[in-house]
């Protein structure tokens, strides 16, 4: 049978750390298949990560390991997690990272990482855990480790918390929540919300819903439903966030 | 038989929708072996998806699937194409990306895709076709599925036409079509028409041909017959379209 | 057996190269396992190619073969080398870029490349040897070719002299030779001198030891013994580069 080991981090490339990740993942894993999801995250970017992890996470099949390093505190105290949600392994540093995947899973058991067969000659590093730590954990589990042989059970991951959206009256009342490379607005208004209003109000500016991005006039703002089921403000053949001058936090109305 | 399926898209990859693809591919085709080919291609760039392209589609051995997602129109009524070229796939939108595989190809079908079998619960979105409709019937293919299984046959395919390159008494004419990531000039000149001129000219320069980069003068700009057989102008470990302020369009004449 | 290639290169991804280097792959070792290594070094940037490929060759398992493509004499009396060492293959242009690898191998084999079976059609260009010579051999070796078929013996490969620290009285003398995307100056000091002092000096400021970034104060330097197990400055949260105005040849000094 043929694992699979996606990779996130905000590693970037060039310097050899992703593929000093790979190199770990291919030998204790032998035959595993690799899929790059990014190394492209900013540095540090934990939501970014969040945000990503999410698109993917379920679609993979059974058995799949997500492995994710967004890290800025690599050697502090925080946890170095493993966990199982809903056929699928995450491992990641405790930071919230796999916020989505905790608080939507069906379900989901973790693990502190305390114990992985090192497979490099030497102590791990304390400035390298994506290479020493993160991914021996993820290719044990790949090559068939059981995930609760890695370390004892937590039940107090850090889950990040967003900004929650409401109703009042005439309108419903969100935020953007993330900016894509396109420049798209993605809010945390749910896409069902919608159809009960019909205009998205975004700095002082009312944008109409279209089913899709190819109906919008070019340059101007359009709204559509997008393919996560939240309402997301976007502009044909540009960038909404540079034609509204929004980026994360910009309030969002949904208006009749 | 381990199967390939290749990725070409204008994504990006830190947002994760590159990797929704990509789990959307591992689940309809287990076992399935992902190149990426590139997710850098600029916002909507149809023209610079077509040279990618041409650059290894046939490369590829018989049966690997190439999967292409640069898609100004998603959403809209542009044709959602599967093609079988010379024992090779193609799965991309309407829009002349594979444009040179569709005139190049010894033998070509190409069908509308209509029947993807959904891979996700729930409909297809109207903003993200490469997870939703795209990559599925990459998946189908790869997976073993029938071209023409489907969706009905199209024989009018949009295949954007390059500017076309003539000669005249003492000279030949082109122009600059693509500029590649080092800077070099890539013209529709024919290679074979240069050995019958000797000199290239470009915003009012000669410039002699070499047979490699390397022979080239650092700094100075240099013609070379390049590696698809066109009339390359570079600079020797510089930039071509930064020295001689070129791009595509530029014209460029062969002469004696 | 699942053989893999890792492929680091200059080329970035959006031209198509690389993926053509990987389609000729792809052809000669049907069902070999690609890694990205990078394809994001500073064109040209041999000493780049050369410490990414430290961090990763000898970690993967024995048979990988890594194809290195960072050939700015591409065409011209530069050799195109094959080498096995310590039972990992490394194909590269003879410019340096393996020069770590071949000054600390135990055991290392190298051939210039002279007799690769063409899997093209035509003659190999002089432009693109990643796709016409490198590419080639690279298959032909992961498909279980003998190293020795390729071409004669080689025993003055060039190696790379990096700048040597040196100890003198109170004090050890190095210098920056690395500086990472995140912006962390990695130095030529080895980490084992740095108990013996306690702090390390650059640009005029003395900078502590912790045990890893996250114990820094943010915005601050701090020096660190790397997962390279080099002394190596960095800053919290934060670019070590922008902060010291430091970069690849800035003095670093090992104090009390």
């Amino acid at each position: 049978m043929s694992r699979r080991i996606t990779l996130l981090t905000d590693f970037g490339t060039r310097d050899g750390y992703v593929a000093a990740m790979k190199a770990v993942l291919a030998r204790l894993a032998p035959g595993v298949l690799l899929d790059d999801a990014s190394h492209d995250l900013a540095h540090g970017d934990v939501r970014g990560g969040m945000w990503a992890l999410n698109r993917y996470w379920r679609l993979y099949p059974r058995g799949t390991v997500h492995l994710v390093v967004v890290d800025p505190g690599v050697g502090t105290e925080r946890r170095p997690l493993a966990l199982e949600a809903d056929g699928r392994y995450v491992v990641a540093p405790d930071n919230g990272v796999a916020s989505f995947v905790v608080a939507s899973a069906g379900h989901c058991r973790i693990r502190e990482i305390r114990h992985v067969d090192p497979p490099l000659p030497g102590d791990p590093s304390t400035t390298f855990h994506g290479r020493d730590l993160f991914a021996p954990a993820a290719g044990f589990l790949a090559a068939g480790g059981a995930l609760d042989r890695l370390g004892p059970a937590v039940d107090d991951p850090l889950v990040l918390e967003g900004p929650h959206p409401y109703r009042e009256r005439d309108q419903a009342v969100g935020e953007v929540v993330r900016v894509d490379r396109f420049g798209n607005l993605i809010t945390n208004l749910p896409g069902e919300w919608a159809e009960a209003y019909g205009m998205a109000e975004i700095e002082g500016r009312s944008i109409p819903f279209v089913t899709a991005y190819g109906f919008g006039d070019p340059g101007s703002p359009l709204a559509v439903v997008n393919s996560d089921r939240l309402v997301e403000v976007a502009v044909r053949d540009g960038s909404a966030a540079d034609v509204l001058r929004a980026g994360v936090g910009t309030p969002v109305r949904l208006v009749r």
